[in-house]
């Protein structure tokens, strides 16, 4: 932005800016439509409303939902660099966790250095999930999708052949943020396998 | 979601899968990128960033930023039902205020009656825009097109056909919730007028 305005001001201003990108970072889920997937802006604004009204599920009932808000609002910038990646795809993600450092040095440093170190801090806390806080945005960030892919009759899972057993086995963690809906998911989980939206893996016969 | 769970949970996901629609409510906004028309989930999202890192300017500085970001991130949900109108379009904007009241009805009965309550309330306040809170996200929600207007050289302006007298006459109340930003805002909407993005209206010759 090339009008004046003070230093401090200017640089959040940058950032805010900046961060239009993550409008354009699509991820691996279908909206409930299925007429296209969603991206990562959309799914921080999903989340964001769902930890408003879900925190009374979380595992530690004293969590500050703000700091919950403010996680799942940030949780993904770095993927303006980094990109997305699918969930089931562990060598992706490997790759994936070397570029988001990059990334997290890139973008937050564009703001003012007391918030860029804030949102740094908000990131590697979501990231490590030891607190009470990250393990109930992790929660909320495995049950949303996996209830776009139950809405939508499998939706990505269908299209990437995920299998029952990988879908329990990448999600169980839900159960360390909220085991109310950990014990939840399971139980459409089952019922999309059920259904035949989701085949049993090989371990499973 | 016909699998079984408590009717409280059961309530609060139906509400949860059902706003999924507002990633489908096209604004007149573009991206920064100029390649697509922003839609509301993604612009609610983009408040309450700058809710959180913006709170600083806010007129009242004793303003409860976690009302704020809720406020921001349900603001337009009843646009699911109700749809966008472009801010310029007085006309459409008194059509969409009275199918606004009942879309409110239909949301936010979906959650359990409590959640619902406190909701519409949080809705009604940003509406009425009386207390501190509401006055900021009003700005917020003011300054976010604007911004996105400046950094696309015009962008919905030049397609609307929209003048500066207007810009600054629907704009100014941003001053009730952040003199600050407005400041801002004004400067960078004269350097858009000095630029040609924005053409002075009849009123100013």
């Amino acid at each position: 932005m090339t009008v004046h305005a003070p230093q401090r001001l200017a640089r959040q201003i940058r950032f805010i800016m900046e961060i239009d990108k993550l409008k354009r970072i699509v991820r691996n889920t279908y909206l409930t439509d299925r007429v296209r997937l969603e991206n990562d802006a959309e799914h921080s604004w999903h989340l964001a409303v769902m930890a408003m009204l879900l925190s009374e599920y979380a595992a530690d009932a004293s969590i500050d939902v703000l700091k919950v808000i403010k996680m799942v609002l940030i949780h993904d910038l770095v993927e303006i660099d980094a990109g997305d990646a699918l969930v089931y795809d562990e060598a992706a993600r490997a790759e994936k966790a070397r570029f988001e450092q990059a990334a997290a040095d890139r973008i937050f440093t564009l703001l003012p250095e007391d918030q860029g170190a804030q949102l740094r801090a908000l990131w590697e806390e979501f990231e490590a999930r030891r607190t009470g806080e990250a393990r109930f945005a992790a929660a909320l960030d495995r049950l949303q999708p996996l209830l776009h892919n139950y809405h939508t009759e499998g939706g990505a899972w269908r299209e990437h052949g995920i299998t029952l057993d990988r879908v329990l086995e990448r999600n169980g963690h839900m159960a360390e943020g909220s085991p109310a809906l950990w014990e939840y998911a399971e139980r459409f989980i089952r019922d999309a396998a059920e259904r035949g939206w989701l085949p049993t893996g090989p371990a499973e016969g």
